[in-house]
């Protein structure tokens, strides 16, 4: 699936995942009233307003960006209705060809670890196979080590997949434990981390050099970014922060290798509520979401080519 | 609700926590037959028997336990209908006074934990506030560090919840990066995550002087347990590991305090599949799974007394 995305990237000339997290306050005002007066404020109308308002930005965008990530918690909140939004998105948008990675951010142990694993190996009744998430890649928190790790890489290659694990998040307080410095070597345990997600990707590596066991790694992070692109050179990076936490373009050109490649840049906000910045689209509905959708994610576009 | 859950282990002189962490195999023959042939081979078959194996065993044991732990990841690998099962799971074990302690091991940043805070803190449409999840306290993952967990500290003081922050897990991996001595004390970097802990803790503390924000050790870190209940005297211990994972009672000594509190242990399997290992209840139904999670249960209270 990293050979996928990579494919894709280079096809559209777009290395940006579109970051499917919606609020209440970000769907239009006209559309909130609709649905509270259709279902009343009940979380059933906020889930079916997210997947519509999700719907609108997929159909305006799922021809020039090459995959969607949507943010688990955005919809878990709403409980089983909220879940419900999510999975009939990740299946809308995979049926548009759009790539999928799940923000779950999951970690356990042992069969904990394989029942999570099922967001991408899907899960086995009698002898029929249902994949009830439709997510092609996810993403996973390393501290309880390998175990927790091992039940998805054997399922990124039996079922050509793929992840991105935790290992230098964007916010500020990810010093307090990434960035703790380790007696052995005097690194900090990022890049401890980052040796331990290499090697649980090593029997991985796709066409294109790099493995199907990604990490995360922030846009924020620039100066970090730079020193794990050249570590880690088979590692492929989902890169949240761009934009709304305040990254742009200039503090990514560590993060890219010499082909311009490695890495897929995260904007949530930046596309999906575009249009509450523009007069001629922010009184609108569903297709002045989408319109504004597409025009940010064509502007990002443009913005992150200036550097690759 | 720390004390809340401190005065019913007291009460019933029993600090266990009844792990219900279903799986297909668990389910006795014969109930198996009747939901796959009343609904199909489908997830929601096999979320419907695993409501009505929990509901069981919860029937069998809600006087004589405090608290139920269900691992989420069990459910949420049958999709939208396994996750409803965790709810009427967990709002069934409420129903019954049981404490309900949310293993879902979140951990995110921002707007996106604020979002997963739900799960304690409710989640409001208009003006109206939705206890979808029906948790008491829920585990998270530290990793990101305090921008993941204080949008859940303050729901534990506004809301009475309590969390349990992995510090030192149960399995043999742990250590890849639990134990990466850390460069400045030469100390192993759980015991610096157990700082944070201890700190975003600090101003939670209750009526038996243990905070609200309690901790994960796995009981088969038997040393290290001693340690940190020496190092961190506020802080509550959910323990998993015991039984199947191979710790016992003599390995938990170090855990509890002078006054024999402290921590809460949680069985899973050695309670909820006991029926298979009794030859009076191997072939039985759901009443002889519930039977036998009674037994086991009295006779894991009385094995942990033996070191209170």
């Amino acid at each position: 699936m990293i050979d996928t995305l990579i494919a894709r990237i280079d096809e559209l000339k777009n290395p940006t995942v579109v970051g499917l997290d919606p609020t209440v306050e970000m769907i239009p005002q006209q559309v909130q009233t609709d649905y509270f007066e259709q279902y009343g404020k009940t979380p059933f109308a906020v889930a079916d307003m997210f997947f519509h308002f999700n719907k609108a930005i997929i159909d305006a965008i799922y021809d020039i960006v090459p995959a969607v990530k949507p943010q688990i918690a955005m919809y878990e909140q709403y409980g089983i209705e909220g879940l419900s939004a999510y999975v009939r998105t990740t299946e809308y948008a995979k049926s548009k060809g759009l790539i999928v990675i799940g923000d779950i951010k999951r970690g356990d142990i042992g069969s904990t670890s394989a029942a999570y694993a099922a967001h991408i190996d899907g899960v086995k009744v009698g002898d029929d196979e249902f994949d009830l998430w439709h997510e092609d890649f996810v993403t996973l928190a390393p501290y309880m080590g390998s175990d927790g790790i091992k039940p998805f890489t054997s399922v990124v290659e039996s079922k050509d997949k793929g992840l991105f694990i935790l290992l230098k998040t964007s916010n500020p307080s990810s010093s307090e434990i990434q960035d703790v410095l380790v007696a052995s070597d005097s690194q900090p345990l990022y890049l401890h981390v980052g040796k331990l997600i290499e090697d649980w990707g090593k029997d991985s590596i796709g066409a294109y050099g790099y493995s199907k066991v990604g990490a995360v790694v922030g846009a924020t992070q620039s100066e970090e970014g730079r020193l794990v692109r050249s570590l880690f050179p088979h590692m492929f990076f989902l890169v949240p922060g761009y934009g709304a936490q305040g990254a742009g373009a200039a503090d990514l050109k560590g993060f890219f290798d010499k082909d311009g490649r490695g890495c897929i840049v995260n904007s949530s906000r930046g596309i999906i509520a575009a249009y509450q910045k523009h007069d001629e689209y922010k009184n609108g509905g569903l297709d002045a979401v989408g319109d504004a959708a597409r025009q940010a994610a064509l502007d990002m576009r443009a913005e992150l080519r200036t550097i690759l």
